[in-house]
């Protein structure tokens, strides 16, 4: 049986644009990932009374999950706790366990930072007054979280600052009330990750492989500049699965970069690994991002050298030894150019590889002949040397972003292993 | 009078949790920066029920505004007029106009490719269907929008990519439908950003200024690094603000970064501009982010020459001539070892200013006397050098960005205005 669930969001920042808000789609990754699936996401402001809407629309939807975010705080306008009180029609109480917590994480905080404990306590005392008969969550900052059974359905209430709601969510998860829902709703599936291919290709391709089996139930979903395709299948249908994934893969060679979860930088640093070699980094227009977006990854500093931000051309020369006269003669914006940063960035920091960009973001700076989007990047290693002309479209954000994974896709490419 | 607006967002990638959904951020401020203001953003996925279902919710609320986000392709899983339609209760018709608007933009796209532009013609027929009566909005892609009187309400159907809204919603702006209304709702507002200083610590500064003003309306909004202070005021009550923004001014110094929307990278090369002084960046643990950063910012290479990503130790030594010895002796996580960083890349770049961080991101290699979160910070100007040890807590991420604000926020500092 497939389980639903609604998230809702609550506070103003968010309504008023000044936070984008990221806790749903960490929610909703999640439960997708254990089969449930979300059919709505819903903002509201920290009022009592839109809280209490918001969750009587979700309720209403016979989800068997609510899970909200926000609103737990010490001060008068989080509102979470009451408004889901009055929904399930319980008092709001003193949770003494929870205030014992709580008063014990702040006294420490004040004592650090030689503040009276007293002036906290009234905070601490809101902080732990639940709803009866809420199963409590263990505060990861100073606000608990709570499961509220209502009906068949369940309540997760989790607070707002997204550190603490993931860290939470990871607790709530193994909740028996939770726990059931997550482990009943698992399916095995597969996964393919698809690079520089359409997603109306990928859907063509899906449908001349016959589309899904019996006891297989396929999404194609296509990210800025990836598409994933994602299998669900039966206990016993591992194997019509299995069949699909072959067709993918042998249609698609080696634009199939993954077939797990791990963020393209992990893959790409593992790649490196499994030779043994180094990575440096040479950019002009993405100005760092290459770099940067390796070292997201803890651990990534047997592998990552370092690099050279190389925004002006004297950079270029005197730090990555590109000639003059080839930046004179073919432009900074070549492929010559860009082979010379990644031979260059390779030599001077001694890593075995080195890789490089250098393009036009935009919007201004465009030629006929060197338009907005023309990007050229390089990769230089131990075996190999590629280069690359990329044309990319939309706003410097964009061109700089697509560069970015364009380059580690080079990389990656260039260290598969044999 | 105060208008108001619901978001309505579609796409069943948003509710399995694969893309963020940065669209309602993105009109909500928008609509907010008019005084209108947003009571609820909802998602649902891209079947037509639960369009159907999202609009009357959200048009039973009497919002003067609903914007819906995607749906507009030419797939037949693009079902937003569709919705649109059925619930304002007029037909479906093709309009003309749009239609050969469209089919010209893809014929072009056709012929770019080799492509036979007739495969696109019942695609282009789709995308030019919209609810009878509409007024049309010109595709920034190939698919138009549409403003649709219902009742009191204005229904504004937007395309779901990014770039295609924000140009799009640029347009639907001017639209005399919606013009009236941000028009009306604007109201003359006073802008307060501070860094450094606790949302709750400018909220008790705020009470003890008096609180809001007769004709003033005041709020408060944190983000991860800065607190923003928004002072709306009637047309009549400019010198109550000024009064309120004197008082914060007054209050917190330097820490008041800033009275306009422009965000922080902007300021920061601004500031340098007015001494003519040229960057570079020297980052361990940020890797790239506080160069990236600044080039996020169109033009920025008349003040940004690049920076070395040093990672290793190696690259610190060889490429900033950070002594080996002074590593060894006082580790690479150090104050002095960030000064070396930021007068080493200032020197090696030929830069006026040189900026450093060098820090333990996490979540391995802390110790207790050098634990995750620590970070050194480093500026050298022509007229002054100044170092900071900060520690961040929270995840590798967030001790990362912390830190590049931070890094910011010292070149700021350094290159204010005398």
């Amino acid at each position: 049986m497939t389980f639903t669930a609604a998230i809702l969001v609550t506070g103003s920042e968010i309504l008023m644009g000044r936070t984008t808000d990221t806790n749903s789609s960490f929610l909703a990754r999640a439960l997708d990932d254990h089969g449930v699936r979300v059919v709505r996401t819903l903002a509201v402001d920290d009022g009592e009374e839109a809280i209490v809407n918001g969750l009587r629309s979700l309720l209403a939807l016979g989800v068997d999950l609510v899970i909200t975010s926000g609103g737990l705080g010490p001060t008068h306008d989080d509102r979470t706790f009451a408004a889901v009180a009055a929904v399930v029609g319980h008092p709001l109480t003193l949770d003494r366990e929870a205030f014992g917590v709580i008063d014990g994480i702040v006294a420490a905080f004040a004592a650090a930072r030689g503040l009276d404990p007293a002036q906290f306590a009234a905070g601490n005392r809101k902080q732990a007054t639940l709803p009866w008969g809420a199963a409590v969550l263990r505060p990861v900052g100073t606000a608990p979280g709570a499961i509220v059974a209502h009906g068949s359905s369940s309540i997760v209430v989790l607070p707002g600052p997204p550190v603490e709601l993931t860290r939470m969510w990871a607790d709530a998860s193994r909740h028996p009330l939770l726990a059931t829902i997550l482990a009943a709703g698992a399916q095995p599936r597969r996964l393919v990750r698809i690079y520089g291919v359409p997603e109306s290709r990928v859907g063509d391709v899906f449908a001349e492989l016959g589309g899904d089996r019996a006891g297989t139930e396929t999404t194609i979903c296509a990210s800025r500049s990836e598409v994933e395709v994602v299998i669900r299948h039966g206990h016993a249908d591992g194997g019509a699965a299995t069949s699909l994934v072959d067709g993918l893969r042998a249609a698609f060679g080696s634009a199939v970069f993954s077939e797990g979860p791990a963020p393209l930088e992990e893959i790409v640093l593992d790649a490196l690994r499994t030779h043994g070699w180094t990575i440096a980094t040479a950019e002009s227009c993405t100005a760092g991002l290459v770099a940067a977006r390796l070292a997201d990854v803890p651990g990534c500093s047997d592998v990552l050298v370092g690099g050279v931000v190389a925004y002006a051309n004297g950079v270029k020369e005197g730090l990555l030894g590109v000639s003059a006269g080839l930046i004179e003669r073919e432009g900074a914006v070549s492929a010559s150019c860009a082979e010379a940063m990644a031979i260059g960035v390779r030599d001077r920091l001694g890593a075995d590889v080195g890789v490089s960009v250098t393009g036009i973001a935009g919007p201004d700076g465009g030629s006929d002949a060197k338009p907005v989007g023309l990007v050229y990047l390089h990769v230089v290693t131990p075996t190999g040397s590629r280069g690359i002309e990329r044309r990319f479209h939309g706003p410097r954000e964009n061109v700089r972003s697509w560069s970015v994974t364009a380059a580690l896709h080079l990389v990656r490419l260039l260290a598969r292993p044999e």
